[in-house]
């Protein structure tokens, strides 16, 4: 944890002990919280947000600039855009949290950051249909299993897919209402899944409002390694967020957000458009890609 | 500063290890910023944030209600509603940011938290005039004079003013545009100041809004102290941002964005109303206050 900075001015012991007393004030302030949680919760936040202006000895200018910067995230914020949770990704509050809260479990698939387009009312599929709902980008082949920890198939287990089409866009970015590159459907009694979806390809975090604006002014780019979005529940195991990243994508010591976890980048194989398809789809000619993704999920409450 | 707390489950030296590996590539990513000022604020920023939600261990139900909360945040503010500063404000942030910025120095005069209702376009008045504009309240003459830490009266100092009508609204609360218990004046030759406002009483901050649930969640009022807003501005002063509260207020000592100081506190004497008025003004019949304000300012760059 960073204390005050060795660059800080001297400041004198009673202006840090009328510091503290501020703090303290605050923090007392919370003390008849009928939540604790709620109470624990201010009380850590406040020692933070004082500790953080203390040390950086934060100057009225700045306050001022996180206020605007508050303001601009507010009001670009929609039922469509929602730049709180960019900024939370990009500052790596994101990952952090599901870091605390998808401890590693033995051999279970690890989990990274949600982000901000997932829609809850994709439409469901069969195994073997068809995500990209005529959203652009090459075909690509997804399969595998899910298993519990012990090896266990998972049959039933409901899985969530959702990602960018090849310009970089998700549905919600659309103009229009049209479902596209999304959809959930279930495993089969052997945990077994397959869906065509899209190959994933790299793309910017919406960068046109404050956060952009941030990434920009501190040399960061917005982009976003190439993945593949999953939710996966089933009954009895801790939901899996995560996704598939592309091995060999330039971005994956770089993504925006600090998503990528080295067990979940996979093979995506391009074929060739004359390779024959798993379920014998015909492609029109169009090379596709595949890939295998193998999911081992936890046991609830771990 | 709060380390991780005793209550929380013994967390693996390998998740530990992972979640500081994660902080620090966060931290890291913000290297090569041109700004060496905002890399550090970043960087600071990281580490608390961070912090924050290791030490707290934030559930991501807790990570939704804070997204939640900061979007409803940003969909209340508008032209005439901060609720940003609110938020700082019942948080301490504000006063905290005070704080390191005033640093006492020597008698000058202390600052005190700025608020969300300044509005920088209030009407000049003379020495002796009316800042009321015809808001409701008891009228209150205030008097005083603006000197250096060296005693040597501040001639030409430009004393800007605004409080809450005696219903608790400040103008640009009110549905129409009226401009009101707001104004601008200069000290005279001799540094002395004098003006009609009206007797502070207390009032909430606006509530109706998420900070204002926080507030109610926790417990805490959204009452502040009354009090009357002073901003004075001289050629090589600090600029002052203060408040003066009225002696006897039972709020003082839950002002609920911890405004108040002792030396601030002064002596509102409530005048009979056969009692007559320092400039002769004729009140109708009305009970008055009077106050007075001496007012020193520290150097610029102190």
């Amino acid at each position: 944890m960073t204390l005050a900075r060795d660059s800080s001015p001297a400041i004198s012991s009673q202006q840090q002990a009328a510091e503290q007393a501020l703090t303290d004030t605050v923090v007392n302030s919370f003390d008849n919280a009928p939540n604790e949680r709620l109470k624990q919760l201010l009380q850590g936040l406040t020692q933070h947000l004082h500790a953080f202006i203390r040390e950086e000895r934060l100057t009225e200018a700045e306050w001022n600039a996180a206020i605007e910067f508050l303001t601009q995230a507010g009001h670009i914020t929609d039922e469509k855009r929602q730049e709180f949770i960019l900024l939370s990704d990009v500052l790596g509050a994101s990952m952090q949290t599901i870091a605390v809260n998808n401890e590693a479990y033995e051999n279970a698939t690890e989990a990274t950051v949600f982000g901000p387009f997932f829609v809850d009312d994709a439409p469901q599929i069969p195994i073997g249909g068809d995500i990209a709902g005529g959203a652009p980008g090459q075909p690509c082949w997804v399969e595998g299993t899910v298993v519990g920890t012990n090896g266990a198939p998972v049959p039933g287990a409901r899985i969530e897919v959702w990602e960018a089409d090849e310009d970089g866009f998700y549905d919600v970015q659309y103009a229009d209402d049209r479902v596209a590159g999304r959809a959930f459907l279930y495993s089969d009694d052997n945990g077994r899944f397959s869906f065509w979806g899209l190959t994933p390809t790299p793309y910017p975090i919406p960068h046109d409002g404050p956060v952009g604006r941030m990434l920009a002014a501190v040399g960061r780019s917005p982009m976003r390694a190439s993945h593949l979005h999953f939710m996966i529940t089933a009954p009895g195991k801790r939901t899996l967020v995560t996704h598939i990243f592309v091995q060999g994508d330039p971005l994956l010591a770089s993504d925006s957000v600090f998503g990528v976890k080295e067990s979940l980048v996979k093979n995506f194989e391009q074929q060739a458009a004359i390779t024959p398809t798993p379920d014998g789809r015909d492609l029109s000619g169009a090379t596709w890609s595949c890939v295998r993704f193998d999911v081992v999920l936890a046991p609830e409450g771990v």
